[in-house]
C-alpha cells in the first residue's frame, strides 16, 4: 500500500502531541510526512521543518497557505493532522475539508457542539475520512475487550465504571508559565470543559467504544480545587444508558500518585472485564463461578479485532505509541479504501468526535444546573 | 487483664457472622463466652451450645430470658453480641442496655433512624460500651491512613473515592433459599437498603474513619438488577465533605470478579492513599513529586496506632478475623476502662451506627426523590 | 470434639514464636493450654503463666518438672508444643515422647541428622502423634496446589523454582544483641544452617509438599555477606529431583525489600502453579495455551483439600495465623482419632522434620566440599 | 542530525526479528533503510524489497553482491544490519567490516567464541561501529537501575538474581515445521546453546550491564525436557562475580504461563532493585529500613540516562520497540559521532556480544562437565 502523503497544522517544536502524531503515523511506515504549518512564528515554523527534515518550500506559514499551496501539486499532500489548541480545530478542519482534504484531528473535536454539527455535515458532503484520535481504542485489548462484549462474554450490560485520574495539574502549574497547562486550563484556548474536556472525554469514548453504546443522560459534579483555576480540574460523572445499564466516570488531574491512569471496569450478567491503560497488554475477564483470566495481547484465543492491531508476540509491550499508530494506520486504510481491509478500519470519526463534544457540554450544563440529569 | 465475660444473641449453627466474631473474641484471648440465645429454635439453640462447649444452664431459649437469668448471677455475662438478622437489633440491643450489660452489635445498628437515635440517647444514659462492629476499620493500614490524614501527609483532602463491590449477589440466589441471601434481599429483614444497607455503609464508614469526617450530602442513583430483587444490588452515590472535599461511592452485589472489593482511595493537596481489603497489610502512599512508596504493616516508620494493631512482623499476613479481634479487643479494653489502654481504643461506636442508619436513609431517599442532593 | 490439653515448653514473655502457637492453638477452639515451663528463669516463667491465665501449680520450672507432674494429673496434658531454641528440640521432644505425650515441635526437629532420626524411631515405637511445624502447608492455596499437582492439572513436573527472600537480617543486628538474631545466627544454638536452616527448610518443605516429591540431590552454593558472621545469609541451591524435574532454591536474610517472600513456582508438561506467602488466598494457574487464571481461597471449583483449610468465605483475607491453626487443628483430629475426619489430617510429621535436617546437613556439605551434588 | 543510510541482511518477507530491526530504526526517524538482502531466495528476496518500497535497483541477491554494489554509489548505505540465523553472522559481519561498513547484528554474535574475538579484532582495526542488539538494555528503567547501582544506591553488590522464563517451547513446536523454532533448537543454526543461548545470554547481559560487573565464574545445569530436543530447554546457572557477589540465572523455554518473563533482582547493602520486562516502565526500589518505592519512567527524579532513552511522559507505555529504538538511535549517534551526544550512547558493543558467546561456552561446558565452576 503506498504511503499517505500528510501534512500537519501545529505540533511545531516544544509541542508534546505534534511528536506523538509524526512518531505514528511513522511507526507502521503508512504515511510520509510531506509537508507543514506549525506554528503562527514563522522562524519556528522554519525550524520545525528543517528538523524534520520537509523541503523547506512546502513548510507554510499557515494552514490556509498549505492548503491552497498544496492543492496545485501534483504530489500533494492527500490528508491534514491537526493538532493546535482545541479553538483552533474547528476553523482549520473546515478549511481543510473545503479544501478536499481528508483530516485527522486531535480530540476534543471543536470547543462548541454547533461547530462539531457543522463539520459532521461538512464531512458526510465532502467523501473524505475524518477521523478524531481517541487514541486508547488502538490498543489491542482495548478491541478485544469490545469483540468480547458484542459476542456476549459478559452478557447484559449492567454496570460501568471508568475513571481517568492524572496528577500533573496539582499544584497552580499554570502560574509557572508550563505551555501545556496553560492552555488546558485556559477556557478561551480548551473550551468549556477543564479535566472533563482533556481526559474525561477520552474516558467517555474508551467506554462507549467497548460497550458499543452511548449513555442516553448524565448528572455530574464538577469542582476546581486548585485556587485561581477557573476550568474543572475534577469531575464525577453518573451516567444512565439506554438499556437499563448505570455508569460512574470520574475525571481528575489532582490525583497524586496517578500518572495516567484511564480504567474501565464493565460488569454485565454474566461476567466481567477490566482494562488499565498503563499496563495495556492486559485484559481481566471475570466470568460467572469461574476464576478470573488474564487476557494478553497475542497470546492464543485472543479475537481477530485484538490480533490485527497488534505488532508483536505476547510478552513483548507495546505501549501508547503502538496504539495510537494503530489509529493511524487504520485511518490510511480507510483513506486507500483498500476494499478487503478498509472493512476492518476502527478508527473514531467525526461523529464520534461530535458525540464528545456534545458530552462535555452535556456535563458543564449538569454541573451549572444543580448537578441534574442531562440528556445527551 | 482479665476475660470479658460474653453472651452472644444469634448465631447459632451455620451462621456465618457468629462465628466469625466469636473467632474474633477468641484470637486475642480477651473474652470467655459463657452463654447464649443463638437461635429461636430451641433444640438448634440447644445444640450450638453443646458444641460450643457452653454450660447447658446457660443457653438460653431467647435474649430476655437469657438477660434476665444472667442479671443474678455472680458469674454473670458482662457484655452482649448481637448478631441476628438487622431488624432485631434494636429490641435486643435496648433490653441489653436496659438489663445492664454492654453491647456489642453487627452493623447496621438498626433499620431505622429514629430507633438508632433511640440506642445513642440510651446509651448516654446507660455509662455502658456500645460498639458497632464496622469491622474493616480494625485493619492496621486502615488506622495508618487515618493516623497519616490527621497528620497531615497529604495535605488538604480534595477527593474520596470508595467502592465496595462483590459478585455473590450476580444471579437470583435468594430465589434458591440461600440463607445469607434471602434476609439479605428482604426489606423486612435488612431495612431499606440492599447493597448500600449491607456493603455500602461498610465503605461510608471505611470513608468516615479515615478521613475523620463526615459527608454533608449525598446524591444517589440505586439500581435492582437481578429480576424480581426489591432491594438495591448495585449503587452509585455522590459525597460533599464540609470542607469542600468531593467524593464517590460504588458499592455492588452484581459485579462478576470482585468477591469482597472494599476499597479506598483519598486524594489530598500533597499527597494520595490507596487501601483495599483484599490486600490489606499493604498501603500505597504517593507523596506529591516523589515516587509512590508501598507501606507494609509491621515495617518501620509505621505509627503507633497501626502499630498497636499488629500481632505478626511485616510479611506474615494478617487478614479479616485479626482485624475483626482488633476491634473486639479495642471494645474490651473500655470494658475494663484501663486508663492506661483505653484511650487508645478505637472502635465504632454506636454514634458511628447511627450515622451510618442514617446514610442509608438518606441515600435511599436521593434515589427515590429523583437523585437530588439529601443533607445528612 | 473435646479441647486437647495442650503443654508449651519455651514461648515465655517476648518469644516470638511462642506466642504464634499459642494464637494457632486457639483460633479453631480445638486445644485448651493447660500448662508451661517457659523459660529457665523462674520469675520470668511465673510471670508468663500468670499473662496467660494457667493455674500457678502448672506453671514448671522445666520441662522434665512438668513431664512428671503432668503424668500425675487426671487432667494431664495430652500434647506438648516445643518453641524453644533449635538445639534443645531434641532433648525436649525424646522426653516427651519418653514420657508418652503427643509432641508438636517447630522446625527444624533438631541440629543433627542422628538425633532426628532417632526422633523417628522413637515415634515409631510410641504410638505418639509427633508433629513439625511448617506452617506455611497449611494455608489452603498451598493445599489447592498439592491437590492440582497430585490430580496432574500441570502434567508432568519438570522446573521447581521456590525462593524465600528477607531483609531482616541484612545488616549485623546480632551486634545489638537483638535475640532473635542472636539465636538464629549462632551455630551453637541454630545447628549448621543459618538462612538455609531457618527458612530454606521451610521452602523446601513447600517444594516437596506441593509436589509430593523429594529431592535426590543437591548443590549448593552458601554465603555469609554480613561480616562477622558465621553461618549462612545467602543460599544458593541447586535440585534434582527423582523423575527428571530439576529445581533451584534461593534463601537469604540479607535481601531487601522482601518481608517474608516465601514463593513456589512449578512447570509442568501442560501447566504452572505459582504461590506467594504474602498473598496467600491466591494462586496462579497457567495452562498451555490459554489464559492464566487467578485461583482464590473460597471460591467456586476450588479442590476439597483447600476447602476443608478454609474458614472464611472469598475476599475475606486468612493470613498466617490461619494458616497456622490448620496445622495445630489438624494435629488435634490426629490426636482424637477421630476416624471420620483424621484421614483429611495433612500435616508435617516428624518424617519431614528429619528429612528437613538432612536437607539443611547436605546443603552445608556440598557448600563446603566445592559445590558437588549431594545425595539426600 | 541526517538520517544514517542502513542496509540489511536477512529478515524477508515472515521473518519476526527484520521485521522489528526495521521498525526500531525508523521510530526515532534517525535511520533510512535503502538496501537489502533478505533471504537466499531472489524470488521472495524481490518481493520484501518491494514490500518495503525500496529501489529494486538495490534489493541483492546476497550479502556479498550488495556490500560490493553499495560501495561503488555515492548514496551507500553506512551501516548493515545482520538478521539472519545465528551460524551465519560470522561470515556476513566479517563481510561487511571488511568492506567498510558499520555493523549492527542481532545476538548471539557467533556461535563459537573463536569467531567472535576475531570479530573484536577486526572491529578495533575497522574504526567502525559494531553494535549488538541486546535490545533489553534500551529501556529506560534498566539505565534507571545501573545509574543507580552506580552512584551507590544499594551499597556493594551482593546477589543477582536473574530469570528469563518463556513457555512458547514447552512442546515440540519444531515438529510442526514452525519456522522460528525450528532454526533455535537446531544446533547447526543456533550454535551449542538453546535457551541459554536464545534468552539467557540476554538474562546474562541484562545483568552484566546494570550491575557494571562480569562473573568470573559460572556453575551449570542444563535440561532437554521436550523429547527429541537436543538443546538445552531450561538452564539453571549459578555465578560467582568478582567482589564476592552471588547470582542465579534461569532461563527456560518451557514455562508455562511466563510470555516473556525477563526479570532481574539486586540486593545490595543498603537496598535493592527489580525490574521485569513485562512491566518495563517500573523500577522497585527498597532502601533500607524504608517503604518500598515504585520509580516510573518519565517521573521526577529519574536519573539522566533514563530521562535520555524516554519519549512520552510517565503514565504513558514504552515498550519493546521503544526500547530497541533506543538503541538503534543510540547507535546512530555512536556513527554520527556528534560529539556533544555521542558520549552519551549506550548500546551493547561486539565485546558484550563476544562475552555473551562466552558465557554461552561455559555454562554448556559446565553442564558437560559434572556441574563443576567454569572460568568466564
Amino acid at each position: 500500500m503506498e504511503r499517505v502523503r500528510l501534512g500537519m497544522v501545529g505540533g511545531g517544536q516544544g509541542a508534546f502531541i505534534g511528536a506523538v502524531h509524526r512518531a505514528a503515523a511513522r511507526l507502521d511506515d503508512a504515511y510520509t510526512l510531506v509537508c507543514g504549518a506549525f506554528t503562527s512564528d514563522p522562524a519556528r515554523t522554519r525550524a520545525s521543518g528543517i528538523e524534520l527534515g520537509l523541503d523547506p518550500a512546502r513548510v507554510y506559514g499557515s494552514h490556509s497557505e498549505m492548503f491552497a499551496a498544496e492543492r496545485k501539486r501534483a504530489d500533494a499532500m492527500e490528508a491534514v493532522t491537526i493538532v493546535t489548541p482545541n479553538h483552533l480545530h474547528y476553523s482549520v478542519a473546515r478549511a481543510a475539508l473545503e479544501a478536499g482534504f481528508h483530516v485527522i484531528c486531535d480530540k476534543p473535536l471543536t470547543t462548541d457542539t454547533m461547530e462539531a454539527a457543522d463539520l459532521v455535515r461538512l464531512t458526510a458532503a465532502s467523501g473524505r475520512v475524518f477521523a478524531v484520535t481517541y487514541n486508547y481504542t488502538g490498543y489491542p485489548m482495548v478491541r478485544q475487550a469490545r469483540a468480547m462484549v458484542a459476542r456476549g462474554d459478559i452478557g447484559t450490560l449492567r454496570v460501568v465504571q471508568v475513571e481517568y485520574p492524572q496528577e500533573w495539574l496539582a499544584g497552580p502549574l499554570e502560574a509557572t508559565g508550563h505551555k501545556q497547562a496553560v492552555w488546558r486550563t485556559d477556557p478561551a484556548q480548551s473550551g468549556p470543559g477543564g479535566a472533563i474536556g482533556d481526559i474525561g472525554s477520552h474516558a467517555f469514548h474508551l467506554a462507549c467504544f467497548v460497550t458499543a453504546r452511548v449513555p442516553e443522560q448524565v448528572l455530574a459534579d464538577l469542582t476546581s480545587f486548585v485556587p485561581g483555576r477557573s476550568l474543572d480540574d475534577n469531575a464525577h460523572v453518573l451516567m444512565r444508558f439506554p438499556d437499563g445499564a448505570r455508569g460512574m466516570l470520574w475525571a481528575s488531574q489532582v490525583a497524586h500518585g496517578y500518572e495516567n491512569a484511564l480504567r474501565l471496569r464493565l460488569c454485565g450478567e454474566t461476567g466481567s472485564l477490566e482494562w488499565a491503560q498503563e499496563e495495556p497488554d492486559r485484559l481481566w475477564f471475570a466470568p460467572a463461578d469461574e476464576p478470573r483470566r488474564l487476557l494478553t495481547r497475542g497470546s492464543p484465543g485472543v479475537a481477530s479485532e485484538a490480533e490485527r492491531a497488534t505488532r508483536l508476540p505476547a510478552g513483548h509491550p507495546e505501549g501508547y505509541l503502538e496504539a495510537f499508530a494503530t489509529i493511524y494506520t487504520d485511518i490510511s486504510r480507510a483513506i486507500r479504501s483498500h476494499p478487503a481491509i478498509a472493512a476492518d478500519a476502527m478508527f473514531p470519526s467525526v461523529v464520534d468526535g461530535a458525540l464528545g463534544v456534545r458530552f462535555i457540554a452535556a456535563v458543564v450544563q449538569s454541573s451549572r444546573e444543580g448537578n441534574r440529569w442531562i440528556a445527551l
